[in-house]
C-alpha cells in the first residue's frame, strides 16, 4: 500500500552523524554544512546535541553552533538533549526546539544515560511540562525501538509506556529509533499500526540505522505504514566504526532518492543535496564503508 | 503482504561483480572463492562469461575455471552468454546452465552487444531450441527490464515480447536485471504482477543493481511481489565506478541479511557468508563506496 505523497526529512547528520567524529569540525564549517542543507531544500535539522563535553567533544560547540545558525528564515533547529541539565544549557542558548531522547530498554537507556528507562521518564514527568509550551516544542525520542541488542524485541507495551510518558507532558511528536539498524521490514509492520491504533493524534517520525544496508527497506515500509517524517543523516554519517554494531544511519540522499523515484515529495533537490553531501564528505573525510564487521555480532 | 518462506540466491559476483575490475584475478583465485561462497551455502553461482576476451579481459579465463570448480557436488554453475559465439565456446567448455542476456531496449542492447534487441532475438530463435534441453538450460536475462538510462521506461508490451521469444525456445527461466540501479518499489510493483500474469507458468528472478542504496527496498517490493529467487554479488561488487551511473550489485550478505531478518530461509550461512566477504575483500581490494557519483546523471 503507497504511503503519503508528501513527506519530511529531518536532516540528523550535524548531530548523529558528527558525533563519532573523532577530528573537531571547527563551528564555523558546521555551520556552514547546515546552510548548504538548507539550500538543498532541508527544512528541519537536528543540529547538535547539548550532551556533556566530556562525553562528545565534538558537539561542545552546541550553543556556538546555534548562535551562528538561527537567523535562517525557514529552518527548524533542533538539538537533541540527554537529561536535565542538557535541556538547561539548551534552553539557556535559546533553542526553541529539542529532541528528547530516552532509551526504550534499561539496557539501551543505561548504555546511553547510565539511568533506567524509568528514571529517565521520571525526569521528563517532573520537568517535561514546565518547559513543553513555553516556548519550547518537545519531541519525543526512543532509542532502541525496533530492537535492543542485548534484551532483544522490545514489547510493543514498553513502547507505549515510553509514549504515554511524552505525552503526558503535551503535544509531543515521537520520534522511534532503530538505533543500531537491528529492525526488518517486518518489525516496522509489526510495531508502528499498533502505535498509531494507540495514539491516533500524536505525530510520528522513524529514525533508521544500517547494519547491512537494510535501513532503506525499512524507510519503504515505515513510509507504506503511514510515517511521514523521516530522519536522516547527509552521507549517511552516523555509528561507530569501532563499535560490535557498525553501520551508520540512513543516508539522506538515499531516502530524497527513493521518494523522488516512488513520486513523493521531500522538497529537496537532489542535484544540490549530492553537492552538499560531496562537499561534506570533504571535510570529515570519506566515510568508513558501510558494510564493515558483522551484522549483530553473532 | 509477506513472500515467499524460502528463497533461492544466485551469487553473480565471480561475474557481474569482477567483470570491472581492472587487476587480473588468477582463476585459482578465483576458484577458491566460488569455494568459499559455496562452503557458506550458496548454491547457484554465475561464475564467468564467455564474452569476447577482449572485451572483457578479466573473464577471459571462463573456461579454465570451470573446469577447476565444476566438480564440486550440489553446486549449479551458470556461464553468462552475450551472443552466438559465446554460446558455442560456453557449450564447447561443457558448461550446463547458460544465461543468455539480451537487452530489452535497443539502447541498451547496443551499448552491450553492438546489435539491436530484435537482432538478439533473431539469433535466439535461430539457436535456442536446438541447445536448450539437449543437455544446457538456458535461462533467458532481460538487461534494462526496469528502465533505460536513455530510452527511459520499458513498456511491459516490450518485455513480455522478449519473454515469449526465451519461452518459445523452451521453459526458459527469466531473470529481470535492473542493471543500473534505476528501479524503484513502484516500478517493480507495477512490472512483476503483470508478466506473472502473462506467464503464469514462467519460473522468475531478479538482478538488481544500486545507484543510491535502493537495490535492498526494490527486492523487498519484488519479494513481496512473489519472487523467490534473487541475483546479487558477494560484497557489492559490480557496476563500475568510472561510469556516470555508479553505484555496484545489490550485496548478497545485504540480501541474506534481509531475509534472516524476515524469517525467510536462504540456505546461506551469514556468518560464513561475511567471512567469504571479508576473504573477497582482501583479494580484490576495498571496492569503491557505494555511494559516489549522482544518480542519474541529472
Amino acid at each position: 500500500m503507497p504511503g503519503a505523497k508528501e513527506v519530511t526529512i529531518v536532516e540528523v547528520g550535524p548531530r548523529d552523524g558528527f558525533q563519532n567524529l573523532a577530528a573537531f569540525i571547527p563551528t564555523e564549517r558546521k555551520a556552514e554544512i547546515i546552510e548548504k542543507l538548507a539550500e538543498a531544500g532541508v527544512k528541519k535539522i537536528e543540529f547538535s546535541s547539548f550532551v556533556h563535553p566530556k562525553w562528545i567533544p565534538q558537539l561542545a560547540d552546541a550553543a556556538d553552533l546555534y548562535r551562528l545558525i538561527k537567523g535562517r528564515p525557514g529552518l527548524e533547529l533542533r538539538a537533541l538533549i540527554p537529561n536535565e541539565k542538557g535541556l538547561e544549557r539548551a534552553i539557556e542558548s535559546g533553542v526553541k526546539e529539542i529532541t528528547w531522547v530516552v532509551g526504550a530498554t534499561d539496557s539501551g537507556n543505561t548504555a546511553n544515560l547510565n539511568m533506567t528507562t524509568e528514571q529517565s521518564l521520571e525526569i521528563i514527568r517532573r520537568v517535561g511540562k514546565r518547559v513543553h509550551g513555553a516556548g519550547v516544542k518537545l519531541y519525543g525520542a526512543i532509542a532502541y525501538a525496533l530492537g535492543d541488542p542485548v534484551e532483544g524485541d522490545v514489547p510493543l507495551a514498553r513502547l507505549i509506556h515510553v509514549i504515554e510518558v511524552f505525552r503526558s507532558i503535551g503535544d509531543t511528536a515521537i520520534s522511534l529509533a532503530d538505533s543500531i539498524g537491528i529492525a526488518s521490514p517486518q518489525k516496522i509492520r509489526d510495531t508502528i499500526p499498533g502505535l498509531f491504533r494507540a495514539f491516533p493524534d500524536a505525530r510520528w517520525s522513524i529514525h533508521l540505522h544500517n547494519i547491512l544496508g537494510l535501513g532503506i527497506a525499512n524507510a519503504l515500509a515505515a513510509w507504506e505504514c503511514g510515517v511521514t517524517v523521516f530522519e536522516s543523516s547527509i552521507a549517511g554519517l552516523g555509528g561507530c566504526p569501532y563499535a560490535p554494531y557498525p553501520g551508520g544511519n540512513v543516508a539522506t540522499e538515499e531516502l530524497v532518492y527513493m521518494f523522488n523515484k516512488l513520486g513523493v515529495s521531500t522538497g529537496i533537490d537532489l542535484d544540490r543535496l549530492i553537492a552538499a553531501r560531496d562537499w561534506v564528505r570533504s571535510i570529515v573525510g570519506e566515510k568508513p564503508p558501510k558494510q564493515v564487521g558483522h551484522p549483530e555480532g553473532t
